[in-house]
């Protein structure tokens, strides 16, 4: 065993508790309340990357939640990555619905539960680990590193665009590395070449100015949650297709060398149907859970309210019904060119008597690279010696927003490489990261580093 | 002026401010944390009693909330009047929307606002006034008197049904007084002939075990949300009629006479619908806006809810979404006749990939009486006193579950004379009751005990 590979095993259980100190703030980026949280945890980002030796680690002030930067630039003549992770987390409600409380990280049957826990800190800190033990160990990284964290992953990466073209002189590097993707399986290493867009979207029903006595009134106007019915039920139709016109014109054919692919990967339907709980696996007529949700685009309801939710019964007609619908994009599906006619579609929807918004919270394009690309090369002989399997190569059915600027400000190739599961229950009441995958991310993106070291030239040069 | 009268016009402001006091009590019988002040709102309705001289005055325990009961007999030979109220209050959220607190009574503008101004503490405290007015100038009331005021209206009347069952024997009476519905205009007093029943629903939709990851999960599943949407829309057709099965088999034609009673209304629709601040008045296809809140059943989502719903985006895939959703029914529809047919459509209506739960929360017959009756002939003489215009017969859209047990349990005649106007905003934000409504109203209810004491006899045996 050479000394890296020892120093990593021989520091797991104080890895798990730095993170754990970087679980317990909580860093909820869409909720105004949670502000100050998000910038404390920007703050302890940074300060532990600076302890580690890394250089010029510094929180960045943003329009929205603030970036932390940090480089270590000692291998001149090296190739140079830029890692990319994000220190802010989902909202954790339904809070009740948790076990242990979502801030208060705990390891229980060889898993870390807390929100976060694989997405992201639990992932950037596989990356802060592997740093750590390099610097320790060799007193170098194998390349030179410059790492971007920010705070605004889960609520559009607005702030990031920005300070991505700012500073896009300054930015130089060969490679992305970004761990926030999942594996098929407990022991199966995975890394992904696509990623979905997504434009999520709000749509608000107006009916009457103001909640009216449903005896009184029930029957003589238009109704906002009935209506609001209607609307969300005509986006798709029975064979689960979304009916927005133009909405499938720019999905692209999947090639024969991809369904190839596709049909050779060891992925496991019925866990993943099993690890959600439905009944049944349900979506687009025609096409496999995996291509449903990697390669087709969908739209789903992500919230409604309106009216009276408490206990009992309130005969209210309400004035209002809103949801949040978000549909997830594919190549080359356009949020910026969908909305426009999702917003058309609703409005058309609508029965009479009410009066509709529809609001676009944010948008991102998808992601795809070559699966052979020689970036991603680097990442499976990395993955190889981590693992007793080699890689898969997948397709991701979520979205990492910074991968198309990265793409476009940056022009630079993107390896994700993850280490999350099925059953983690990301951006949900119990989010879990089991140990094994953690300490197996570890040794695999330490090992990543020493493979980019040797060889990146060779994976810009082929871009 | 009569003493009666003169009483009554000396003693407007003290009224209000017992009013007031009465409206300071949160009674919400929907929400079990106000099931102490629910209790303590019926011990001082039970104490006012007392205070102007109704005897046996007590706060009586039921498997729910207590029922107030009062008696005053002291004028054998007399015929008996039951006066039915309910001291209980619907929720009042959403609490923002109210421009002072709900349970901070106070006037503006010539009218009283609070949670239950109108419904139906105010109304409650017209025939108290008119009460003491009459034992105080003539030491007597006109009728025996049995008041009988309950917690449960706003939540089903459970327990008064089991009330009235107990005493059936003791109740004995000639003619039954309600003042909970409204008059077509501020000057334009009317009785009620009709009220709508209700049967009020609950639906659960279950996806998967617990909330997902939209990017991981989306499109692989079906959405709890979306299969909402496709329940609520095919509840009702684009003509605005439900589309449960039978649901029409048992509402009655209405009679060529009854036509004509109502085409002759001073119903001023236009300002019905500018009350409601809808764009426009839209329902079942082929009945006019009166029509369709009287005559005519109908079916109104009260409320829905599920997923996220506070700010930003969450991209989830919700685990679970419900809605309340009631139907006011008209004679002769059953709510224990049509709750099955209702539970079958909605699975019927539900899509692939979901389980569906349908909850009944209560129900009530529907209630109609002769226009022409003799009780209710009473009822117009007091009205034609009380004001400059007689009376106009109506029917009411909402419910009074109490009626049909009324009807059933005592068999005796119900007069609905009610003082309510349509821009009251009864079950919503700001209720009020104007106070030339609540004058007007004491001084019509107290000519009514006069008039049943005169002739009620003949009421009683007409029937």
């Amino acid at each position: 065993m050479d000394a890296l590979t020892r120093y990593l095993d021989e520091h797991r259980d104080r890895f798990i508790e730095d993170l754990k100190a970087a679980l317990r703030i909580p860093s909820v980026s869409a909720q105004p309340a949670h502000r100050d949280d998000v910038r404390r945890c920007a703050e302890h980002v940074a300060a532990h990357l600076r302890a580690i030796g890394m250089t010029r680690a510094e929180v960045v002030a943003t329009a929205g939640h603030p970036v932390v930067y940090a480089e270590w630039l000692g291998a001149p003549g090296r190739p140079t990555a830029i890692l990319y992770g994000h220190y802010d987390v989902q909202p954790p409600e339904p809070l009740e619905l948790w076990t242990t409380p979502p801030f208060e990280p705990v390891v229980r049957d060889g898993k870390l539960f807390a929100r976060g826990a694989v997405d992201n800190k639990g992932q950037l800190y596989m990356h802060i680990g592997a740093i750590e033990a390099h610097l320790k160990v060799n007193g170098a990284l194998p390349v030179n590193l410059r790492v971007i964290v920010e705070g605004e992953e889960e609520c559009g990466s607005d702030s990031l665009e920005t300070f991505l073209r700012q500073r896009r002189e300054q930015l130089s590097a060969d490679v992305i590395v970004i761990s926030d993707t999942g594996m098929l399986g407990p022991d199966q290493p995975s890394i992904s070449y696509a990623l979905r867009g997504i434009l999520y979207t709000e749509i608000h029903v107006q009916g009457p100015a103001h909640d009216l006595h449903s005896g009184e009134f029930g029957g003589a106007v238009q109704n906002p949650g009935n209506a609001l019915g209607v609307i969300l039920a005509g986006l798709k139709d029975a064979d689960g297709r979304v009916t927005v016109p133009g909405f499938y014109d720019r999905v692209r054919a999947i090639p024969p060398e991809e369904k190839a692919l596709i049909k050779s990967l060891p992925f496991d339907e019925a866990g993943f149907i099993r690890a959600t709980g439905a009944p049944v696996a349900w979506g687009e007529r025609g096409y496999s859970t995996y291509e449903r949700t990697t390669v087709r685009p969908t739209l789903d309801v992500n919230g409604l309210w309106g009216g009276y939710a408490g206990p009992g019964s309130k005969t209210v007609l309400p004035a209002r019904a809103s949801a949040k619908v978000s549909m997830r994009l594919v190549p080359d599906q356009d949020p910026a060119e969908i909305f426009p006619r999702f917003e058309a579609q609703v409005k058309k929807l609508a029965p009479p008597g009410v009066t509709v918004e529809v609001k676009n919270l944010h948008g991102a394009l998808p992601f795809i690279t070559e699966p052979d690309h020689p970036a991603l090369q680097a990442a499976r002989r990395a993955l190889a010696r981590a693992w007793t399997k080699p890689p898969a190569l997948i397709r991701e059915g979520g979205s990492i927003p910074v991968c198309a600027t990265f793409q476009e400000v940056l022009g630079l190739p993107i390896i994700l490489m993850g280490f999350g599961l099925h059953d983690d229950n990301v951006h949900a009441p119990n989010e879990k990261f089991n140990l094994t995958s953690f300490h197996g991310g570890t040794k695999s993106v330490a090992y990543l580093y020493e493979e980019l070291g040797a060889g990146v030239k060779a994976v810009s040069h082929a871009r």
